[in-house]
């Protein structure tokens, strides 16, 4: 065991150095050649179509027998159609801005030193995810487009899928003549490789944990790098007693259950005690009509006899699923603090026609996406004109919210001067 | 052990959901009561003058008692002086640019959606750092500026004074109508304070450790907590074939000689091996004719017998001292590869009149800050004209270089719409 172990360190380490190296050659690269090794890639991967599909339905078959049903055996499969979605993504990659070299900010001082802050990559980001074979080409996509190398950590029952499409990203990435290592997946399902990973402080520059929430408090409590979270969406939507009806029950209805399974899908409804007895029955029985299963309150179940008793434990659970809880509150402030005590600082809206009352809550309420009248489902970079995204992070350091090409960068201070010398 | 241990946590505990509470509070306050606040805060530390004199003769005498000599002993002493300087800071920290509530961007999408990405405060920030005192007043007044609570953590040898300071800070807040525990000092010298303060994620955001390497490894390798790192500043001046004269003997000797224990001063001197005949001598004699130490490679003890001889290890040190390593390399590529091998991501120069070889050198040095014929002791928030600054950031996630108020902030994005859902 020790000997592998040590084994084992000694492969990541070497895909540590390998990367390091990748990332310097990187960071001076120039935007031209960044998009022609994504298109490039983008061909790469429809060439190598028949094989990752190959590569995909053994692994299908591994995770059948292994029991695996439902949604997660569903996020596993590749066919055609998400085949060409994904070097359609890479594609799209191509198109956006390219962060790096940008100038945040220049400025003179009196001296005449003449300041710019500059856009640099982060250098080498290691991102851990579970089992979409796709996130292979769209994380070492968005991590080439921002100028930084990449050691991506699939789950184990994507291996061959992801091990295929990683192929073909390096083919992309040495046809356009850059660097494969700049894309490089861990060659093992060893599950003790996320744990050296986590300890490659020379070699990594950040962390990008992508799963549930066992995933993200594992990387959370080993990782000696720093982490940017994407945690569970404990989304919330406040009707205020100002509430437009027609608005109100449309964005509630759209932030539950447009898609019941994503980070901004609405999990918690809280409804201002003066629409308790107007707006509530509506929204409760929109729900219920759209087959969602509704846990709420007192209040809430006095209106139907169809909703189930909510416990303390419903307004801390991201269900993912076609459940949502709901509570009357007293008011914007109330219902700000009961945001703030059992949300996950991702995404909350609220639905009023009052503008103070508006202003208050987006001010107030701590998370990374506060909304008025609007969907939670717009937690999204690409409905936020950013293009691709890696998540959203529920983190406040660094980057909150969407985290796309541009949040993958650093910067530095360029100092021009003319032989000043501090007094 | 285990009960004290218990009983410590239960304190830091306490600690921290007052400093939650507080920030909750800060987030929401105008600029007017915080400025408010810091010439309270000025005011009450002049108005307690004698009282944290008296602390620190006390801290003073018991450190003397144990041995400490020197500069740390230095950099423990208050006196009137350092006394209005430490005011005057707080007073100076009232006048910034307040950045909380500053739109850094904002757009309107296809669908209408108006989209703001607004600067907020972290939350909570603890501080971590060694004897100077002052320290407590600064860093508790840049927190205060920036929206943020903040628990610090002063070193063991300077308690008393940061007692006394940190109990004038609360007065300050409170004759402004803020809670007192926006700014809270760890009330105990207990080494196990720090372990317990790195864990509790619920209550801190983020942890700034300000101090030697053994701090900064600690704090690394225990918290729980993103950190912003300030490690040592190993930093260069490279002098390029192509430099001036003047510019290369002025800078040189202001970059390691005007004062030798800050970050931003230099440690090791590159010289292009095309200026080994002419500059090399020039630089080794001002160096040596201001008292400074200089050990060298073989061709830099050629220069001068006085020179010594430079081992692996010297290329890795921080001196903080009058001493400087000298190397003769081959152009800009190999001065780049020696910092970007051996250096730490901190502060260095080049002196050269090419223009491209200035914009090479600026493009591939991996450090915060990267200067032109200028001296790295500009490293500094104030020299940046960013005002005060907690510390200068060697890490790429979110702060890099010096880290001011503005740094110490995050952002939330405030969508505003019209009863949009996603489609």
């Amino acid at each position: 065991m020790t000997s592998d172990l040590e084994a084992l360190k000694r492969d990541m380490l070497r895909l540590g150095h390998a990367a390091r190296a990748a990332a310097e050659i990187l960071a001076q690269t120039p935007t031209a050649a960044k998009t022609a090794a994504l298109k490039a890639a983008a061909a790469a991967v429809r060439a190598a179509g028949p094989e990752i599909l190959a590569a995909n339905r053994e692994d299908v078959e591994h995770a059948k027998a292994r029991g695996l049903a439902g949604p997660m055996l569903e996020r596993l499969v590749l066919d055609a159609k998400r085949l060409e979605a994904m070097a359609q993504g890479l594609e799209d990659i191509a198109t956006l801005p390219d962060p790096i070299g940008t100038e945040i900010a220049r400025w003179q001082r009196p001296n005449g030193l003449d300041i710019a802050r500059v856009r640099v990559p982060l250098g080498v980001i290691g991102i851990i995810y579970e089992s979409r074979p796709n996130v292979t080409a769209d994380a070492g996509g968005l991590c080439l487009m921002s100028g930084n190398a990449c050691i991506l950590r699939g789950g184990s029952e994507s291996f061959r899928s992801s091990t295929a499409i990683a192929r073909a990203l390096s083919s992309g990435l040495e046809a356009a003549g850059l660097p494969a290592e700049a894309i490089q997946l861990v060659p093992t399902t060893d599950r003790a490789a996320v744990g050296v990973l986590l300890t490659m402080t020379e070699s990594v520059d950040v962390i990008i944990p992508r799963g549930g929430l066992s995933l993200i408090e594992r990387v959370t409590a080993e990782s000696r790098i720093p982490v940017i979270k994407h945690l569970d969406g404990i989304c919330h939507v406040y009707v205020d007693g100002a509430a437009d009806e027609a608005k109100a029950r449309q964005v509630t209805l759209n932030s539950k259950m447009r898609r019941t399974s994503i980070c901004g899908a609405t999990e918690t409804l809280l409804v201002d005690r003066r629409a308790a007895g107007t707006l509530l029955p509506l929204l409760v029985a929109d729900l219920l009509g759209a087959g969602c299963e509704v846990r709420g309150d007192a209040e809430t179940q006095a209106v139907d006899a169809r909703v189930k008793p909510a416990t303390e434990e419903d307004w801390r659970t991201e269900y993912l699923d076609a459940i949502i809880s709901v509570r009357v509150v007293g008011g914007v402030d109330a219902a700000v603090d009961h945001i703030n005590t059992y949300g996950s600082h991702h995404t909350d809206s609220i639905i009023t026609e009052n503008a103070v009352t508006a202003e208050r809550f987006l001010a107030r309420v701590d998370s990374g996406i506060v909304l008025h009248n609007a969907s939670t489902q717009f937690a999204d970079g690409g409905e936020f004109g950013m293009g691709a995204e890696i998540g959203i992070s529920t983190g406040k350091l660094h980057a909150r919210g969407p985290v796309g090409a541009e949040q993958l960068t650093s910067y530095k201070y360029m100092v021009r001067g003319n032989g000043q010398v501090r007094p």
